[in-house]
């Protein structure tokens, strides 16, 4: 077989078999076949598409191109969720406590923020003590012994996925529904899961500005889904506006704790009962957990009892983490200085935008611009309002946690046109849009 | 700028400005631009396409980004030629003494052959002596001293289009028309040329097989020059069987002895003549050598009286090569053994595949797989039909010049499907199908 020809294919809008794309991942990981011919390929899989078949394939493939987690000797089904990526969302924090504290055992590798904020590593580590560099002993150990275990990538997954990501990173060939998709259930299925609960963000500080484009794009990652033996439920959430309130990474633990422990922003208590209702469904395949509104007492009770803060507590301190901090979160970093956004008119929210909110947040130094990057765990920003909500003059809409008055002004260069404010009245946003499942 | 941005333009099919396309150009020849990055670029024009004004903006960056030959001090106006490469197609050595010897003054810098055959000047070096290597001092002073001189590259000439080139041959991108387009006409701009004859062959043993394509590709080099300020006549001409007789290295030489000395296949005769005409059109700019039929009988008499074939002599001796073999071709190197293929039945001859001849040829030896592989130049092909020819059963159909048994046999596999001979009458190809000039 010869990369050239494979090209060629792809270029002239045939389909590759199964064969020819699981040659094109092996050689490619191996470095036989160049960066150069791989951004050929990838442009013409850009411009041309790939089928349904090629697109399970190339998920397989990159799949098994490096090494697999098999938690088969501790579970015979593991239940996985991941997120499109949003503002303010500390989903995993607060769902995968939730989860472990119905009995559902869960083991999850997660990943650094790149971009406007953390990732749900980086929040973690935001807590004194707390290990996200677990080996692969260690990760399969608190799997068994706690049903939880939440660590950053303690095997090398899919390193054909890292490899073709970096170079579609910098041959404008990112934004490519097939590709994309690819990637995310390449990770996925690497890492042993058996059900997938895919949160797909739809807005202003989502990959996905539109809802075609989201629903296109879950519908695919469901199809990988069921073409690979996976059950998956791809749920495409709002994010127009921040979820939840907090956008920081301590700030954000903070609010996981609080909203485990019964209290937290409406809509994000919401979104975590919506998503942990799912992967209950998913993991009780189709004998347990079917009927929604016992799914959702249960939840509802593991949170009033202080089980799923006693999970996350337990999690931190198996992981080396100060449990303490989960039961005081002022010990919490926290910035030196903090200043109030109010609002300038009376009316009604038509606007609080994520987009503005993740940016403002990155100027304070919530994130990384590149990789490798420090991240200032204590700064961030709380947003107080949702749209929809009625305010009168002077009332705030954010707080702003800084430490350094320069980076202060250019967050509020975002924050200041982050709102728009309405005498017209104005419907809150919806928190999901549409549910999608797998056929199989 | 980015080169990442300007790859997102071509993708989504918006046009790259001048300045976008030079940056890009120069900063892929000084190696700032990785490979990986003009890959994806390249597919997204094959793709995507390019418009006029993009393709003639790639054409000059790309002639700008060397060495440029300058002859503005020894001519004001310089003709050129190019062929989109044949089988059997020894025009250059034939066309070039011959309007040397009109008093149009030549300066060609030729390429080696790479695939089937050799290039014009593997066919030269078939003549004992002779250098194809001369100094850009040697070349300017020939040119200036006899009025013809044909080398090998004596300056790098649009090195971006080698890179380019180089790149698209490994990543399934080579079949572009604006992409070759450019690529040819960088190197005949960064040569020097004011006018330029293009010979675009068509059919089965040419690059572009049908005429449609054909005739898409010379329009866009007319119009490459027309926006660069050059004059280009573009002929389109038969290559479904081979050019002439002769298909090998020192055969081709003799094959253009003959017809320079007034004898040679009546079709290769024919068609250098035209060629040669186009280019004295071109160097009498508007005012000498209109006149199509004074053209012709001024080119019938400098073949007839001996001057064509002298020009020839001069610039072989000028370079250092055995005057003698031109007096006396049996001088030329000459393979051991002749095997005659003959007719097995009576009949008109409906075609002498061009494609197959040349595969004969490369079975012997006359042509190199990879660059600097060397070749034989004694080995050949004579092809002694053409279709719509009549022949009796035992009639000689081609000759083949070999050295060795075992190619024999690989060459005649070839000959022995090129022949289609059948009792219906067949009326012979034409030599040319359309003449395309620029419009300014």
């Amino acid at each position: 077989m010869r990369a050239i020809d494979l090209i060629a294919k792809k270029r002239d809008r045939e389909s590759l078999t199964t064969d020819e794309i699981t040659w094109l991942v092996e050689h490619y990981t191996q470095e036989d076949v160049p960066d150069y011919q791989m951004s050929a390929f990838v442009m013409a899989v850009y411009l041309n598409g790939m089928t349904r078949k090629e697109t399970a394939d190339l998920t397989l493939a990159m799949a098994r191109s490096g090494e697999q987690l098999d938690l088969s000797d501790i579970g015979d089904y593991w239940v996985d969720k991941h997120s499109s990526g949003g503002v303010g969302d500390k989903t995993t924090l607060i769902v995968l406590p939730l989860v472990a504290s119905c009995g559902v055992p869960v083991a999850k590798m997660s990943g650094r923020g790149l971009g406007m904020s953390g990732g749900t590593i980086d929040k973690l580590e935001s807590i004194p003590g707390y290990r996200v560099d677990l080996s692969a002993d260690e990760f399969k150990q608190l799997a068994r012994d706690n049903g939880i275990v939440l660590s950053g990538q303690s095997l090398a997954l899919a390193p054909a996925d890292g490899k073709i990501y970096a170079l579609r990173d910098v041959t404008a060939t990112v934004a490519s529904k097939p590709l994309i998709a690819s990637s995310i259930m390449s990770k996925k299925i690497a890492a042993g899961a058996n059900g997938i609960v895919l949160d797909v963000k739809v807005g202003r500080g989502a990959f996905m500005s539109n809802l075609d484009d989201a629903r296109e794009l879950a519908q695919i990652m469901v199809d990988i889904g069921a073409d690979a033996g996976r059950d998956v439920i791809a749920i495409l959430s709002d994010m127009n506006q921040p979820l939840g309130s907090a956008i920081g990474n301590a700030l954000e633990v903070k609010e996981s704790v609080e909203t485990l422990s019964g209290g937290g922003a409406a809509d994000l208590r919401e979104h975590c009962l919506m998503i942990a209702g799912f992967m209950l469904q998913l993991a009780g395949r189709g004998q347990r957990w079917q009927d929604e509104s016992a799914v959702r007492a249960l939840l509802e009770e593991k949170i009033s009892d202080g089980s799923a803060v006693a999970k996350l507590r337990q999690m931190v301190v198996a992981q080396g983490g100060d449990g303490s901090v989960i039961d005081d979160v002022t010990q919490l970093p926290a910035a030196k200085h903090r200043h109030v956004v109010t609002a300038g008119q009376r009316g009604v929210i038509h606007r609080a935008d994520a987009e503005n909110f993740s940016r403002a947040a990155f100027e304070l130094g919530a994130g990384r611009e590149k990789k490798g990057d420090p991240i200032n765990m204590a700064v961030g920003v709380e947003c107080h309002v949702k749209v929809g909500d009625g305010v009168e003059v002077g009332a705030p809409l954010a707080t702003v946690h800084y430490d350094n008055a320069e980076k202060l002004q250019a967050c509020l260069h975002w924050l200041d046109t982050a709102f728009e404010i309405a005498l017209q009245p104005c419907l809150p946003l919806p928190l999901f849009y549409e549910i999608i499942r797998s056929d199989r």
